[in-house]
């Protein structure tokens, strides 16, 4: 009897953590594998990134709508109603054995309550790690005291679930996904990448940029951009550096950071892509001077690259720093000490080429899949927390 | 400036509990206080409970139908998916600066979700407080991860809270807000008790019963009913024992235990109602020798009554005992036997009248109100969690 | 190439319907028949009548819970949404060429309007068939400039749906789908039938009573089923006669009718079932020397039992009368004057025996089939309406 | 007693229609006016226009997303869905006696249905006026089924509604709302106006571009708009002519629009906006040398304007031309001919300044608001539609 799995996706960051795993494991014959795909997944000003999980031949069980088209702070709780309705129905004919999510997203507390009252083993990836000021923080935890099997991502992660009052049978270092990705992903040529972002990154002197709105500033998005631009654009000519951007995701603010986006849309200095093709972004990370923004990557993956990050704002505060960070305030002055230090000084480059990655090796999937194995779906433990504090 | 304030009730046992608190910060002049009114307060084939909310003369901000008419598994998880959809309608136009929410139902969560991406501050009661074995259990523990007030209903819960991450400033022994409720209520006059059940009571010869699905059970719910029934009515026959019962709830298993209930409903030895008058009730309980089935008042309200309570079955396991309550299978033998020793041992009688109450005094809503006045809603302390685990 | 057809169903009476066509399109090489199963269908208080279509080993393509526990005017619309909801799901991953619906029920609206926004070939069974005073009546013809092939039950409500500016090309006459199941039902013998209802019928003395609430008068369902059965009640006493009863529908109002149905639950000189097997109800229908309430049954199978009927109130008016049906008030005298000529008037018996049967011959579901093959789901035609008036 | 009306709109220019009826409505002292605000008016990407309802001071009684960020098929259908979901609380929260809705769109079939269902009077502007090849044509005519107060545009469309069998008290002939927009706006400085579109208008040598997807054509939105602006280009280069554009709705195919506008952002000869102010809209219309594209403008409004059109493809095919415009196919060549026809030929332009406009006299909103004064809502022959057909 294969085991059934239904990932749960809405977005292309989180397809990308997940790829590993549900790849690795449709190719094994004791699962069988399908994803719902909803959110930015099936938004056309998000790339309709659903596409790329049909070219990857995944079994897709449903698409459920559930991004609103607006700003406001509605958008995603309301994403959260939609989607527990939709599941409904995607679970209830699927009768998976188990649900998989990742990290802190609308589609992991939507999947996590379905799962709990529908009494299907909840996996969740990416519990257990603390970041502050965002809505998402939160709901990472409510997920955890949701989840059935917690893949953490880390040691300390794992650590602050048995904290929490998780038992600790439920509770697994698997590192993270991603790095499956990096560790398998061959070089692409300098000329190829140039072409891709339209742009000559031929000498090593650009920077890859990925902003998000944080939640509890949603009002400052777009000024806060505007500072982050501004001071790249004078660095950038100082230094004959350029700049790769990405577009945010679709939490409320979003809409700022692009506007302020589009104003810059123009300038030779910087290049902006909603989306790029996951081969081609690993390369343009791998060789970057460093990264900037506020992205997850800056904190789950750069280690494993080795790299620096210029951490502008509060997003990602309080989050487990291998010591490759650099957190920044939105001041123009300090934006540019840290790019500065980052890009061009010796001794701290080296120190950050020397740190040690607490994420895993990148065999994350293969871990999990060895997990889920051993897991018999209808052994009660699994399903009733004798312990929950 | 009035501080708004916007609780969600979605079941009579529920506002019981609610009761206490929202009348007591609607007649201070500091609190703006609305219902949001759902689930099974507006089914008729559950006493359409919503008439005593509206006799009790709360202003209702909105009425959202979230109660499926089935059993099935998918009845709990897609009443939170609609009733996230509808409060977001309501919680932006009323902008509250708190919302309230008890325990661990759908309607806790979906309000606690709704809260934590529209920060608007969540006040919980109830959390911390362990159960074993029912879909509810980790419900209770994730609204605790998203709630920013805790009002614990005693000291061990608020202990457990602090102890799953929660910010020790956030985390207040509240007490359970239930024992206002008994503490304010008049006796009855045994006469129109007797009357209101349709049954004499007046030799005091009568045991409560409420019964609620167990939701990893929920397949056995008939014919553990069915076995309570019949075990009751052979205790009563050989006593000259009484029974009065109330319906269950909601949860999918409710359907079985009703089926059961219509098949002893003509028996003289016990009288169902739907529901009941809160000073009926109350003084029915008061009266009554003991409390059978597996309420979750026979964890948390009897202690106060002094009340011994016979638990049958899971529900309610893993929850601090005070002393009062005896746990046993659904075993026709095991059952009578805690009946005997709850209706006519003495010295466990006598124990049970001398147990220390660790659930309050019956003043929990001033308590609260306290609590509330002293908190500046937007103050960004309550809203961003600067520790999680 | 298969044709892929999905019908929606959400209550037993419009199963019934449906029941004859998409057995005989399943049974045909050309069509791929799945259901939408939603509704009452899903609901143990209406008897779970899904298990009756699994049993008919229907493939189901989702279960969409859309019926609120509520008896409120929200309770239709409501479901309505949430049904949309559910349906743009199945819709986009089933992608059938044909959705089929019946009549004037929630499932037909919002089947439509999926259908008409999604375009895939709206198929409806009972268009142009005018009642008046039901909240389903303007729904039905809103159905019709929605759907894009009609299949009408009769000549005169072909006509109809042609007067309403539906092309000529769209509209069939293709007889109601009931009478297929009438034809072919074996009859049952007297015993059987007696033991299915727990009452013993074999002197055909008898009645059958089926009653839905007028949602135009949902106030009155209550003291106007109290005053159908009273009068039943003495007709019976002074005739010997015994009633056979059919619990309601879902429509706001139902509630009402239920109470007045469980006090009249213990009477012998009725039965209630919720609902009962196809056989033994058409045998029942067969046998009755009448039958009375105000179900479109009245209207749309009787002349084909050739069956007297007593319709008490407003539903149903407007409707093509084969001449079979007396149509009263809510009034005591001018039900009982309609029971004793129905039951006992030789010339008028006679007479209905004679009548013509408008609604076809019973071989309904293969003239559906002949005409759904003919028809090219991708012709433009059939999917743009060049005349809407 | 005040007269509650509650108006529901989705869209900016549904609004525009809406105006003149509720701001007169409002003025009158037996009308309590609130809007319920939808769809694109919550979406930054669509001008985020309830600020200007804000603005314009209406009472909003809920804002209900309901626009999904999708370009699917599964778009509108949800919307529905989900604007129904919301609606029913709102309608019952505030009990109106009249839903005001226009035209064909989402919003109108959702309100229609939650009226029917909740025994609420649906006032309906725009009835009975028959377009064809898009989703919405139908839709239009499914509100009329529902709705029990017709307000046509036209003699014409008020003929068509009594064809489909609606009661003549029932329909109005009250003209186009719009054209009291027109009627009451001022002249604005042609300095105004160039400087509002960033663009020397005061030659009066442009064109004024609106154009919508076409559901049944969704495929092709981003090659007809190419297509469309190609010619334009040409066109403008030929004649020294200019172009403002207007963005398109948000039906599916307008992300293919708004990609081609995209590509022509930066070109000279056009200017486009995703919405203007409505006093600059009108006067940017007056003084415009033709109307292109397919709005809906062109058929309704341009007659009042004496404005020539050229309506590019089949949107608005069937409708009621008063004689200015010119329907041609996406072909450079004949829109190129209509457009120099358009601008150029004096006798056509001339005589077009002669044509009778059917749309009425700009007094529409005075001859809506007398109409519903003179209708008591809970006279049952409002509510129950005797005949259907």
């Amino acid at each position: 009897m294969k085991k059934k799995l239904l990932a749960v996706t809405g977005i292309r960051s989180e397809y990308d953590i997940l790829f590993p795993v549900i790849d690795c494991l449709r190719r094994d014959p004791g699962f069988d594998v399908k994803l719902v795909v909803c959110g930015a997944h099936l938004s056309e000003w998000h790339g309709k990134t659903i596409q790329k999980i049909e070219k990857d031949k995944f079994t897709i069980a449903d698409r459920i709508d559930s991004l609103f088209m607006t700003d406001r702070d509605t958008q995603r709780a309301k994403a959260v109603g939609t989607l527990i309705c939709g599941l409904c129905q995607t679970i209830e004919r699927e009768a998976p054995d188990f649900v998989l999510v990742v990290g802190d997203r609308e589609e992991s507390i939507a999947t996590a309550i379905v799962g709990n009252y529908m009494r299907v083993l909840v996996a969740h990836i990416g519990g257990g790690d603390p970041v502050f000021g965002h809505d998402d923080d939160p709901v990472r935890f409510a997920v955890s005291k949701l989840a059935h099997i917690h893949l953490a991502m880390s040691e300390q992660s794992a650590a602050n679930l048995r904290r929490i009052g998780e038992e600790n049978f439920r509770v697994f270092n698997a590192g993270n996904p991603s790095l499956d990705n990096i560790r398998s992903t061959p070089p692409v040529p300098i000329e190829k990448l140039s072409k891709a972002v339209d742009f000559d990154i031929s000498k090593g002197n650009y920077i890859v940029l990925i902003k998000h709105p944080l939640s509890s500033q949603k009002q400052r998005t777009y000024s806060q951009m505007q500072t982050t631009l501004r001071t790249l654009e004078r660095f950038c000519a100082e230094t004959d550096f350029k700049v790769i951007g990405i577009y945010p995701n679709t939490d409320p603010g979003a809409y700022g950071i692009i506007k302020a986006i589009e104003e810059y849309a123009d300038k030779p200095f910087i290049s902006f892509s909603p989306t790029l093709p996951r081969d081609i972004f690993i390369n343009l990370v791998r060789n970057a001077r460093c990264l900037v923004g506020n992205s997850s990557m800056g904190i789950l993956e750069a280690p494993f690259y080795k790299l620096p990050v210029v951490n502008i704002g509060n997003r990602q505060r309080g989050r487990l720093n291998a010591g490759n960070v650099e957190f920044v305030a939105h001041q123009p002055g300090k934006i540019k000490a840290a790019l500065q230090k980052a890009c061009f000084d010796k001794n701290y480059r080296k120190a950050v080429r020397g740190i040690k990655n607490p994420y895993g090796d990148g065999k994350t999937a293969q871990r999990i899949k060895k997990i889920l194995l051993t897991i018999k779906p209808d052994e009660n433990k699994w399903h009733v927390k004798k312990r929950l504090c």
